[in-house]
């Protein structure tokens, strides 16, 4: 039997498990998910996700947010200020595309591929993996093997594992036959013409020089779009910079020079908007540039880094404002999510989608 | 200049980064990305994860490891079998379903309800929130907010937040109305009739008494799918039978009986899949039961939870096969990714796909 | 050479990279890590995380939460109250403790039992796995392996893997052997005597059965610390029960009783703290138990999960501000972390440094 | 009642779970936690992490392979060998640090700076974060906020967020005031004495002007550590840069020279350590080097990265093992942790810990 205090303490508790709640706003989305009784319609499943809730709300609203950036793209601009002003952008909305090395090992290439290769986005960053493995896969296949496969094993095959990719050493031999030679041209072009190489510089030649419509930096370089890059020697660029240099020395890669192109390109935007797949240098790179124009007006991350270790890589896109990375007024999406999965879907939803209105433009530049 | 001892360890690293690869047998997928060029065909595009790698690759494999569960759910089963053998499913495969609390909280609800209307699924299991939530479902709309809301504030609105959700307390004041008088005719029946109440007889009974076709558990009733929930009062549910043991007590919920009930699912099961969404209770439970038939067939995980804590939640599906909850022969399926995205894809290209065959099946029985 | 234009953004683009800021407040805390040139002071160490930032101040805070619940759990109680109230708790806080099952196989079961041994806290709330794994320790040893121990070849070994932990086959056999003859006495018991068998009893009488000290539940049993386990059947104790219920049927297992119970320990308390190690049930329902006073005054978590998902048990403290399970003035703290690294480090900071005061109070009884 | 074929069904089920054990190797260890019965022995605690299991048994194993790399390097160097190696390190074992940026923001930078004033390692990798945030810190301090604090009221005050440290932007105009007269000498030097700037070459007369025995960079300075980050304009170093090129034009910062002075670095050691905090750049920088030796010989990762996204960051030590960047007989630990908890006690229990001995080792150099 309770007593009376307790009774009085029962109370108190079906009070504050029961509490009344205030009305939510009238217009406030409800939670509804995709009714397959319908049949599969994929783009209306796509289209669902908004109201699904998690991160299939955060992919719904990354839809919107690269539909706005390539809404303003899409806007007129006028005629005057197009051909008088030199470093400015003729586009409505400068689009940043960055992501990490992986992506191009993976097949999320050949989305990234699609969008160079219509000039769907104006300024790219990458590390050095994610121009390198580019030339590769023109020179020999990646494949698809397993997170668990023993490394002791893959060293002595001589077959180099990322992720649940496999890529056998010998690409990188003929990697090596392959850039040997371009090395030896830039080294004399850098000293019979006095060219001043910088990472994007060398990107832009070597996508020249690999003349296949596969590449990513073949269509930068058709299609004038810079690649930035600025740890350009570390990887296997590196690797075959560091051996060239003791049979001819001398090349020198500047890192100056593109740092001013980079931040150009978000000083003198109209607006900017920047699309950032994976962590570390690409993330910071793309928003450090944005702050020299106190923000970036639109944005969507896809990653799968936290903040609790206080990393940029996992940071919110709300830090980022605090920086004048992105703008006060801006609705920043990041979506928590492997990129090889989110990635196609969103060119899907998004660029793909726009394909006709997008290339239009492009041609009547 | 390099002494000669220098240069001879100069070859010795160009011997290590330019070491030889032995063939890769031929047969070995490479990895190739949608082409956008082709259009948007959100199948091909889905088709095309197989071969992008890391977690796109996964989810290429869930899709056929669910699709193996389902070939072998349709293959013919032997009629005297089926006639007399009582505790056996007449299914070529018994397909376990387990899923948290927050995605019948999300829009997933709706893919798992198509699931259990068209019984694609044999038994299912979740947790207390898992349950309830689907009813209050039927009583009052969820609403999608944002993960940033702040406690405080929510809390002076009676407003909960679950992720970016949010359910006003109103709904729970709803669901206490609609339980109270079921749980007085559970008292009532347990000392008049001494029905002997487990936890998935109570929610039979709820689903039986919500009679509304937007609810999980509603079909589960009228198909006859058994939902095991062993922790039922750890949520709502809880709260309410607490308070309502101070009015009418009494009420007994036993969990042995249905111990009993779920492993004889998999003991007598021809053969058994798992799908997986999320970890904790509802991932061990299912795994579990499998055990005692020396492991499931088929298993296919989705959820974020790693394994470097040792938890269940977040081990590989190998840990399990070292328990014999997974058979040593099957090809087990994580995929590391928010079920919100992944599981309506996976509905998809599965049970969605196959929905002709399989409601053809379901109705011949 | 700008133009007039571009100097003008030049300059905006300066304004907005050096911004001025507003001043902070004076106290606020400076970072400042561990200077090693005073020598290797661990108490010192420890003190200086909270001004190192990222999980390390989260470390520091958590230390400063735990140790104002014992500073309330120290505070003297009148004694009127305490001898008349039969529901109340003699104790300023009532602390409850949860965690996952992987962290009694883990060398955390060590940090547990000394918490147990001197009835430092008040309830306990963990998983069927987290009950039998203390039991079978005492029958046979845990050993290390590692996480890329292959499943299948462990299986044909008859070795079961947890992350990095080994146990034995055999080891559940040895628990087998002890535990059906007491499943054949609590059999007789109910049907004789009438117990009526909850899982938080059926716990009690298993610490008593084991009677040693290297158990955490022995101490329990010792120091009358309840136990909750809802789902007492999902681990080999359901094993062990499902096929005792063949040989020897009818036990009941009622987890109505036990929600009472453990509610009623949260509405009638002075004061309430969390300490909670990991996600899933264990979370939950100390959380929810503790709605039913409408909210805890100390929350501490440990855990790996993360908030994107959804999911309850990467939930931030927040979330459970706005459901009314932890009291909205309360500070309460959340470490990312592994709790095998942080909980043994939290409890040398706190319940073993304060050990002489609190034991001398637990005897003063 | 069982039919005779469900009863030999049930028996199947009750060997699968009854498995018979192999038995393990005698000396393998068991799980066993710290008795805090025996009082507060922070050593001996830490100690005990090695048989405590997951993250704690990782933390015990990364204890012991940085002390190898110290008994390594404490080892006698042949006289001869010495003398005349120009390019060979003095020491038994290179050892190369890496870690972000975050984490000189943090307190883990005093226990950097410790490592680089005794020259306890050889080698420094970090990002340009890594860089500006400690001479910042010697101009100006960085604060303890909250992750939780909302990055427009931040902006609106001039307050830059990481994670939950707060620094105000005038310590970056502080920077840029003691940085740009440091640009218009080393631009001047360039032009006058043809100095050919690296980024290493510029972190080092940083690291002389800051002349502050706060800074890691003084003491690389001092001790004559080489620091590399190739994209060292990549932060407020970057910004002030792109604002002086414009004032004073012509600085050039050439990554080439770095990558053969970085790689030669660990060609030209007897063997080499790794010790790698966080991802990105520095972890892929130092991997990488390492492959051209054939593979580090002892190697630590402490992040929080996961290797399902098929990232550099998140992969496992043994993905480098496929690439040769870890020597195939090495046993490299992982740590999944945020190092601001778990550096400090690393370096408490190696570095520190030997202290008398390394720095006695480093003054007979």
């Amino acid at each position: 039997v309770l007593k009376p205090v307790e009774v009085s303490e029962l109370y108190a508790c079906l009070a504050a498990v029961l509490k009344e709640s205030s009305s939510l706003p009238e217009d406030m989305p409800q939670i509804k998910g995709y009714d397959f009784n319908q049949g599969v319609d994929h783009r209306a499943l796509l289209q669902s996700f908004l109201t699904t809730g998690f991160q299939a709300s955060s992919f719904g609203q990354a839809v919107q947010e690269i539909n706005k950036m390539i809404e303003k793209r899409l806007e007129p601009v006028q005629e005057e200020q197009e051909s008088c002003d030199s470093h400015s952008s003729a586009s409505g909305c400068t689009i940043f595309l960055g992501y990490t090395s992986n992506l191009i090992s993976s097949g999320v290439r050949e989305s990234i591929r699609y969008l160079a290769q219509h000039r769907m986005v104006d300024v790219i960053v990458t590390t050095a993996g994610g121009i390198e493995e580019d030339f590769i896969k023109c020179l020999a296949p990646t494949y698809l093997g397993e997170f668990s496969l023993k490394g002791k094993e893959l060293r002595q095959q001589g077959i180099n594992r990322i992720g649940n990719l496999l890529v056998p050493n010998d690409n990188y031999c003929k990697f090596e036959d392959w850039l040997m030679p371009i090395l030896d041209q830039m080294v004399l072009e850098q000293k019979t013409e006095g060219t001043h190489w910088t990472p994007s510089k060398m990107i832009h030649r070597l996508g020249k020089e690999i003349n296949n419509p596969d590449s990513v930096y073949y269509w930068a370089y058709k299609n004038d779009i810079p690649v930035f890059s600025p740890a350009l020697t570390d990887g296997s660029l590196g690797d075959m910079i560091y051996f060239h240099s003791y049979k001819n020395p001398g090349l020198v890669l500047d890192i100056v020079e593109d740092i001013r192109r980079l931040n150009s390109k978000a000083v003198f935007a109209k607006s900017t908007g920047m699309i950032i797949l994976g962590g570390g240098l690409v993330k910071h790179h793309i928003a450090n540039a944005n702050l020299m124009r106190n923000g970036a007006d639109f944005a969507v991350f896809v990653n799968t880094g936290q903040e609790f270790d206080g990393s940029d890589s996992g940071a919110r896109p709300d830090e980022a404002i605090s920086w004048g990375k992105i703008r006060m007024d801006a609705s920043p999406v990041k979506v928590y999510a492997d990129a090889s999965i989110v990635f196609p879907l969103l060119v899907a939803e998004t660029f793909a989608h726009n394909a006709a209105r997008l290339i239009k433009e492009k041609n009547s530049d």
